[in-house]
């Protein structure tokens, strides 16, 4: 099979450097959670939670190199187009650091899914090459139904849990919006990805809100599965 | 395809027994060593080195489960198996935590390579599933050359490192043959299994004592590898 030929959009250099940036930005985001969960993993009461998550762990670290590929691919560096992130997504782990394994649970899963919600957004505003590529991934191995029935199951333990993983909830939410838009702002690329350009649909500013509005419903979502109020 | 009908060896108990001790040491060995790595990885100097390293641990992590499932074949449950384990191995670490990222490498390499050589050794006294499976479960993914590159250039960089790393490896050896050592007197069936059987051959003390004297003779070779005295 004959290579399929670049689409259309990538003759524009301002595209291809938006695409450059959100696979470095999708890579290093993997990247450093799969590092985190690692960490975190050890905080696990058992050897067989241990091993739950670092099966999340190690299936996140499996999506890097073909992100990195990619970015080969458009003819960039993958270890330079991951450097931007580093910091912000650094200083988002430090800052969430948690405290104990249900920490690290309602972590993993509120924080994985709050990014693959917002990967998602953005995939609309990209070419079908580069929208499957952000899709796969953000596949999850189905590990997620272990963190909800732990979860549960510790609620369930001992009522007063709720309260303070709530709380942590809304502060993993706080912090990744705050480096979000930190990212946003300084990555001139990205912010354009999503306003369009002459031959792409971009989110006028009523459409963005819309797009916050979805994050939120979809985490406020998520924490209920929990059994979480957010 | 049919199962292939289980060796004859394992209708004594005491084998059985010893097998599942094998495939349990091995696969918290690959486990602990996975994660140490990850947490080594942290302390590269650059992004590249970072992902070389976790590249290097979830290879390690991938061979987990499958002795796991041997385990389970086997009539056991695999985190019971690796339970008597998890404290030697771990004590190992804490012993053997690396200051920087030059010694992180060079116990990859060497611990690695020391641990390899141990099941080699074993794996001659098992029946031949069990010896493939060990085998496979010590595959390299050939980041191997990436380490010694490192060493070496490190060391043509500044001579003095060559003498600190090879107190290093020393005391690595050292750490691991007294936590081996641990683990033999602990677990009856693992020096059992070296002492042979009925219908198995086994180790007297002379042929023990070749075999430490191969497993020396490989870790010295390693560090020659490295550009290291031992």
């Amino acid at each position: 099979m004959s290579e399929p030929s670049e689409p259309i959009a990538f003759s524009d250099p301002a595209y291809r450097a938006a695409v450059v940036d959100l696979m470095g930005v999708i890579a290093y985001g993997e990247l450093s959670a799969f590092e985190r969960l690692v960490d975190d993993a050890k905080l696990s009461p058992r050897l067989t939670d241990k091993l739950a998550l670092d099966s999340m762990a190690t299936a996140q670290f499996g999506h890097v190199q073909p992100l990195m590929d990619r970015i080969t691919q458009l003819g960039s560096d993958p270890v330079d187009a991951m450097a931007p992130f580093v910091e912000p997504f650094d200083a988002f782990h430090a800052k969430t650091a948690p405290s104990d394994w249900l920490e690290g649970l309602v972590k993993a899963y509120v924080g994985d899914g709050l990014a693959a919600d917002f990967y998602r957004e953005i995939a609309a505003f990209v070419d079908a090459g580069t929208r499957e590529l952000i899709m796969d991934s953000l596949q999850d191995a189905g590990q997620a139904d272990f963190v909800v029935d732990r979860v549960k199951q510790a609620i369930a333990d001992d009522h007063r849990v709720a309260g303070r993983l709530a709380l942590w909830g809304r502060r993993l939410m706080g912090e990744a919006l705050s480096q979000g838009q930190r990212v946003a702002a300084e990555r001139d690329s990205l912010a354009a990805l999503l306003a369009g350009g002459t031959d792409r649909p971009g989110l006028d500013l009523a459409a963005m809100t819309r797009m916050f509005s979805r994050l939120t419903e979809n985490h406020t979502q998520r924490m209920a599965e929990l059994g979480l109020a957010s």
